[in-house]
């Protein structure tokens, strides 16, 4: 079998110290179990424009098009907000986003049964707790046109952005939130606001009519956006699979994994189409940010890092007994009472970025 | 001094026993107090549909117009779901809101002392919480064209709504959020998604700009929709104003609420413009639906419709101390284990709708 392909993009803030404790990862699956990855490092995000001027440089995007999976940790930064709309680290993001068309982006909310106490929520209502998000991710409002802001004759200005969502952009996530639901509580609960958007109420005709066709068997509702947001803080264990659109998906998803007290812990995986040979391009990134305020002081928590990687190894190269041994090492980790400051609890013991890492390969 | 003007909207579910309930109380200050009110009823909603063909009609649109304030309760029910979207209860709202350009909702998220916990958050996060939402209410993605659904020639259908945003709607809407901050907590924080939709860029400069010419005292930050859905878990306190456009207004507002675990004693203003006599057109409304499942059981908890007319009393009457009368009773009524269903706790009294009506208005 040929090397399995990754580039590495560790971006900003704490991107670079938490991607190097993952290569560690990545070498003891090479070391110890004989699975071998072909690893390019490349540019996103603002250190990307700072060498060459844009968040994304041409060649970096066409490695990513070409690799098997695509490791993102994090961009951004107060450095460069004042920066044009092309030019800033989110850029990057989103044109790898869009070229390579990832169009699901799974974000699990997840809460780890010894970080129960980390929620800001009551123990009752999160232990347990695990929903998986699927965001359409290429489509809405972030990419549509008209767009941008024009001089207006009265000397004001006008700010523009369109949400546009064609049936098939609809039907491709639904399908891999119905999929995945079938592999897990075998509901699907689809939120937008068709109330008031046209946009959403087609989302909701077309996520029924393609339930109807093929996944009668999948237990399927719908739930207005603003109520979403209101039902995940009073009974968030209701929901197993969330399907809605992008800017919905960014807010919800956000929320959900706030609910786990934890975001230093939350991967996420965007996931392109599978081809005619069974693959799909995919990126696998945490939910947490830069960080830029504890960058390079060995006080991040790898976790959500490492927990993308296991994404990775499920999704982009079927090693299910791969990932399981990387899960169950955090999980036991945190059971013997080690803690990064993000998740710091009184009675356990607070570690560096670098013995948490060494604490999980040891385990593993 | 001329009748005060008002017209009460009951609407559908429970809106008709709420607003039963607080026509009690507007009795009450004509009778105790000697403020004289000019009321009269209409139809909004399904209830309007049902009995014209039309969620709301130009008679009742020009009575509201004409008046000094409307009390609506809450329209919708699955009755009405399958409607096309000019026929919807909810377009009733949203003309109302539209014809009398209502386009800031002030939004209360408070939590009372005696129900704590009745929040799914832990007491220590929520107790003392007391944010006020500005949301832009007359224009973005809403309000915006081109806007439907169309067939494509490849036999899809595509959906397009569209969000629009010119300087004076950003400044008449920040503007009442600086001005309510001065008489609080002088906080105002602004959230956009300027990082990826212009429409949002512009609102954070022209937020800016307003606050350096004319509101440098009061203290500014900026937060994106998504971290802002963040903060509202993990640390609500930190908020005092938060000024946002329509969707997101209406998502973050109805986050918030769940976190006081009492939506049913939230209440909330649509203002206008102030006029040349110094006359606003308002709308006063509880945050809370129809709850058609309880409807005409003599179980909805009618506080919220209460403290929606207190608002009435202070920002369209001007008449404070009137008003503090009203929340008071409240306050004390909740203090002495009174409680309809949606907040009862153990150890409380459970009553009806009558009977917290009866006790609130004895208090008074
Ligand atoms: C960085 C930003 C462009 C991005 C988004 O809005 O999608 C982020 O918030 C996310 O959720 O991945
Ligand atoms: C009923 C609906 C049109 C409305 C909205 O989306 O604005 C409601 O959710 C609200 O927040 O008042």
């Amino acid at each position: 079998m040929s090397k399995r392909s990754l580039l590495l993009l560790p971006g900003d803030g704490i991107g670079p110290e938490v991607m190097r404790q993952v290569r560690r990862v990545i070498d003891w699956y090479t070391r110890k179990r004989g699975i071998e990855f072909a690893i390019e490092e490349g540019l996103v995000g603002g250190c990307s424009y700072d060498a060459h001027g844009t968040p994304l440089t041409d060649e970096t995007m066409a490695r990513a098009l070409a690799v098997d999976a695509v490791l993102l940790a994090a961009v951004g930064g107060p450095k460069w907000d004042n920066l044009g709309f092309d030019k800033r680290p989110e850029a990057g993001l989103l044109r790898l986003r869009k070229e390579m068309e990832l169009f699901a982006n799974l974000r699990p909310a997840k809460v780890f049964d010894a970080l129960v106490d980390a929620s800001t929520l009551k123990p009752d209502v999160v232990r347990g707790l695990d929903i998986m998000i699927v965001r359409e991710l290429t489509g809405g409002v972030y990419f549509g046109t008209p767009r941008g802001i024009t001089d207006l004759p009265n000397g004001e200005r006008r700010g523009v952005n369109t949400q546009v969502y064609d049936t098939h952009e609809i039907h491709r996530v639904a399908r891999v939130a119905f999929e995945l639901a079938r592999k897990r509580g075998n509901k699907v609960c689809s939120s937008e606001k068709g109330n008031v958007m046209e946009s959403g109420l087609l989302w909701r005709q077309e996520v029924i009519a393609l339930h109807k066709a093929e996944y009668q068997d999948v237990e399927l509702s719908h739930m207005l956006a603003d109520a979403a947001a209101m039902q995940l803080v009073r009974n968030p264990k209701q929901f197993d699979v969330i399907v809605t659109d992008n800017l919905f998906g960014d807010i919800l998803s956000d929320e959900a994994s706030m609910l786990t007290g934890s975001i230093g812990m939350l991967p996420s995986a965007s996931l392109g189409a599978t081809d005619a040979n069974g693959k799909r391009k995919a990126l696998y990134e945490p939910v947490h940010g830069s960080a830029p305020d504890i960058a390079g002081r060995d006080l991040a928590n790898p976790i959500a890092m490492f927990l993308s990687f296991a994404m990775a190894l499920r999704w982009s190269f079927d090693l299910q007994a791969e990932a399981d041994i990387l899960e169950n090492a955090v999980e036991n980790v945190l059971n013997t009472g080690l803690r990064t400051g993000d998740i710091m609890q009184p009675g356990m013991a607070k570690v560096s970025t670098s013995v948490m890492a060494d604490s999980i390969l040891r385990e593993m």
